[in-house]
């Protein structure tokens, strides 16, 4: 197999450095690749200067010449697979078909196995425990190219993938393509602290966009990009969003189609980069009816109708190559193969492959082949079934949470509005709103809107003037909260703090927020720690 | 089990963002770790602006309070690890005390399990892929600081680890935590290209330290440092040493005990933090004898013989924390781990966890469930078994390039200088020089230094005042090997850059480098190898 390297153009020379070389000054003859990031020149100005800086290592270029017939190479550095001291791997899997919501208590088991030669499987040790390319290995990335290709119908022909270590290591890897020192991001209100946390120290303030129950809402981020230059100025304008656009994380909110669809129109208007991190995507729930028992629906045996009923993604909507979606298998197999893909265009790809080159390398091999092998032994329909079942688990505890909270509280199903459902202490004849909420529709999380207007301590906080009543309220309510044995997440973690504290943030006025997970939590657990938790709303409401 | 966590006083609060606060204005009543960080508060201007901004997500504050008796908690954004469609893995592992040198046909095995729930081994699958703090699982983590004070001694008692995805990851956080735009860097005069690639565009300029056989030469660094303020402001002066000691990409080098406490006082006195890059380090390699055949050594029977009879790290001679050692298993068990540790300062340590939450987290649950009983199943003194079973295969290897060399060309090796021993081309009465080398001491790199002085067309090139003649004359030369079916990877890629193009950087007059690696080509084809690497050289140094 030699391939058409003309040996004797090619000088032993690193390949020039592209410092301060702007990447469309590209030679007259465009390679294929060169061609293909070209037309996507119109989203170059996007990737900023420590990601237009970077250049191959010079290692890389000598990789075709190995390939050369009857080359005996002596350049390369990597250690003899043989020395890898392992012969094979078996993992005892479940059965793709598996129904986790029935508990069940034999679980028929499939044999996901690699060896070290390739022998009958999709990949062997010595390749997924070798050093490799960025990418990994390629039966993995093939099968999910695949996948992807299938389940999000992408709005563009010419998207490409990238591995990453996770999503976090994915938003990580993004935001150091995109986001320059004294950058403005748009987020959403309510956005995911550990996000915050890598890109304050950045220099990067976030714009928070508002939300309600369907997540955050297109008008005000027009409005916002609408109005910037004669209102925000000199603050940069932002060129980003990032946001979690199912089962949002912390407020299990879920953007509609339609709403999608005006998201993306604004970013197209306002040339701005989306960023779909989206590990809840699968995990879109029907809809919550009040009262119970909930029977389990008939098993998913269509896997392209489980598909087709899920909303379209943000790259489904993509025609230009301005969506870059963080794909993970944290939430439906386990977070702990610290390995996801990152879609996005050409141009960004290539620049996202120098930055992953010089860090984190390709994934773990073990991830890489477990995954790959457990791919290939599910199947498509087979991986997809196991979405559907890990989409039916999730739908019987978010049933488990919203039945508890009806029966240790009143909740008034008929008075619904954009911040959900109105919620009252229990046989105090609804004097008084305690919180809203959504039941969710997609994810592990139920957001609480605590309503303060009647609270006693609340108005007092308010009457001396305070400084920021609501967080010192909900402050001490967490820890009425914790003295009962009930921990719930408090809302002000999920500010976004814009560079500076967030207590000096301001929080909505007579509201407070809290999260609740019901991912983890058993069934009798959960319904004690919401019927503690009512017990504290009452007796705070009637304190005096 | 109740920690002492005095839940009625502390608030619902994000921990303050430490923007712009110095790291040392602690408050004045210190926790053991603030404590202990303080200690090696002589170094904490070596910390980066970004890793200064650095602060902790809320959400790890929550943690301990999951913890209280009795408690509740809805505050966990997990997946539930029964939805991990796992019961167990098992890997067919080699045996500790095979000799892979003997290139053995029939290998014991042994079984490295682990199973979902704790079941007798080490750790289970259900905390191994499970979200976890940025320092994985705690087995691995304690089997893995024990090893390092028993093989490394380091220098100083409060020592820390964080766990990475490999030491190009290691070096990538390092790097982050340490450099700034605008300074300089200390590297060996032949430096790794993928660890040029990252610090370019972050606008580091390497500042090349000569070497020798030895690696890095003390005088030359003392030099450089001693007359720094005299000489080269306002450049500014350097704060880190890069190096990898043993084995060294691409040289082969190995530094002795006394030039790395030399290293060590210099690097003290100048206040640089050394980076000790170290992957080859128990591939140190008994003395090459010329002739053959090489008979294996008997095998190691004495888990601590092997290990003190290794050169001391740079960590065994550090007293006061400024030695960051990036350890891994790459080069010994295998690459595909992605698992590695960063041993530093528990200042450093700290800085470098909140980078890692951020973005990588902690590594694969897979390579680490499976590295942790993997070890934990060979115990210490197989590993060490292990250890030295691969340093036998890399001596056998090595031998095996040397007599190659021996065999194909004529080697003088009375005739050995700072460069190596003195090469020949074969019958040909010794006439010209072609080049030099040392047969390696550790690692799996061969480097050769040809002296170009004698070549009729480096002469032409001189004599035309060909610019960067060297350069000129190795690429053409690299072509010539090429076409005659022999790679190998040319000196100039590991030329430090500088942030400008290689071709700009001089070469050493009168000089070309080749680097070949010995680890993977089999024997047969090895010889082949340097049979027509040799014919190369006739017929180019008699070409006219």
């Amino acid at each position: 197999m030699a391939p058409s390297v003309d040996i004797r153009t090619h000088a032993a020379q690193p390949a020039p450095a592209k410092t301060h070389v702007p990447l469309k000054a590209a030679p007259p003859t465009l390679s294929p690749e060169e061609a293909l990031r070209a037309k996507f020149a119109h989203l170059e100005h996007h990737i900023n200067s420590l990601s237009r800086q970077r250049a191959p290592s010079p290692l890389k270029d000598i990789l075709k010449f190995m390939r050369i017939d009857g080359m005996i190479s002596l350049a390369g550095g990597l250690p003899h697979p043989s020395l890898f001291p392992f012969d094979s791997i078996h993992v005892s899997t479940y059965d793709s078909a598996t129904r986790m919501a029935e508990n069940p208590t034999d679980i028929a088991k499939v044999d996901v196995c690699v060896e070290k030669d390739l022998a009958g499987h999709s990949t062997d040790l010595s390749t997924a425990l070798q050093y490799g390319p960025y990418n990994g290995i390629q039966p993995l990335m093939n099968w999910m190219a695949k996948f992807i290709e299938h389940a999000y119908h992408p709005g563009y022909p010419d998207w490409q993938m990238i591995m990453d270590g996770g999503s976090t290591d994915g938003w990580a890897k993004v935001a150091n393509l995109l986001l320059e020192d004294g950058d403005n991001l748009l987020v959403e209100a309510h956005t995911y602290p550990s996000g915050q946390a890598l890109w304050i120290p950045m220099g990067v303030t976030a714009v928070p966009i508002e939300m309600d129950m369907d997540g955050l809402v297109p008008e005000v981020l027009a409005r916002i990009l609408d109005s910037w230059d004669a209102e925000r100025l000199p603050q940069r304008k932002p060129k980003v969003l990032y946001c979690v656009p199912v089962g949002q994380n912390p407020t299990g909110s879920t953007l509609t189609a339609e709403r999608k669809q005006q998201i993306y129109d604004i970013c197209v208007r306002h040339d701005i980069v989306i960023v779909e991190d989206d590990p809840y995507y699968f995990m879109q729930l029907p809809t919550y009816r009040p009262g119970g028992p909930h029977a389990l629906p008939p098993p998913v045996t269509d896997a392209d109708a489980f598909l087709t009923s899920m909303v379209p993604t943000f790259l489904h909507h993509d025609r230009d190559g301005r969506v870059i979606r963080l794909e993970t298998v944290s939430k439906t197999v386990a977070p702990g193969f610290r390995t996801g893909f990152i879609v996005c265009n050409p141009l960004f790809q290539e620049r996202l492959a120098r930055a992953t080159e010089v860090a984190t390398q390709a994934p773990s091999g073990w991830s890489q082949a477990i995954l790959c092998e457990l791919l290939h032994t599910w199947g498509h329909d087979g991986y997809v079934r196991w979405l559907a079942g890990i989409r039916e688990t999730y739908a019987m505890r978010r049933d488990w949470i919203c039945d508890s909270i009806a029966t240790h509280f009143d909740v008034d199903w008929e008075d619904a509005n954009a911040d959900g459902v109105a919620v009252y202490n229990k046989d105090q004849n609804r004097a008084a709103l305690v919180f809203r909420f959504v039941p969710p529709a997609a994810g592990m999380f139920l957001w609480l809107k605590l309503d303060l207007e009647a609270h006693p301590a609340y108005r007092r906080l308010c009457a001396a003037r305070a400084p920021a009543p609501e967080d010192a309220w909900a402050a001490a309510f967490w820890r009425e909260l914790v003295v009962a044995r009930v921990l719930l997440t408090p809302g002000t973690y999920y500010k976004p703090w814009q560079g500076a504290k967030a207590a000096d943030v301001p929080a909505a006025p007579g509201h407070a927020f809290f999260r609740l997970a019901f991912s983890t939590t058993p069934r009798d657990e959960l319904d004690e720690g919401i019927r503690r938790m009512a017990e504290v709303f009452r007796a705070s409401w009637t304190s005096v």
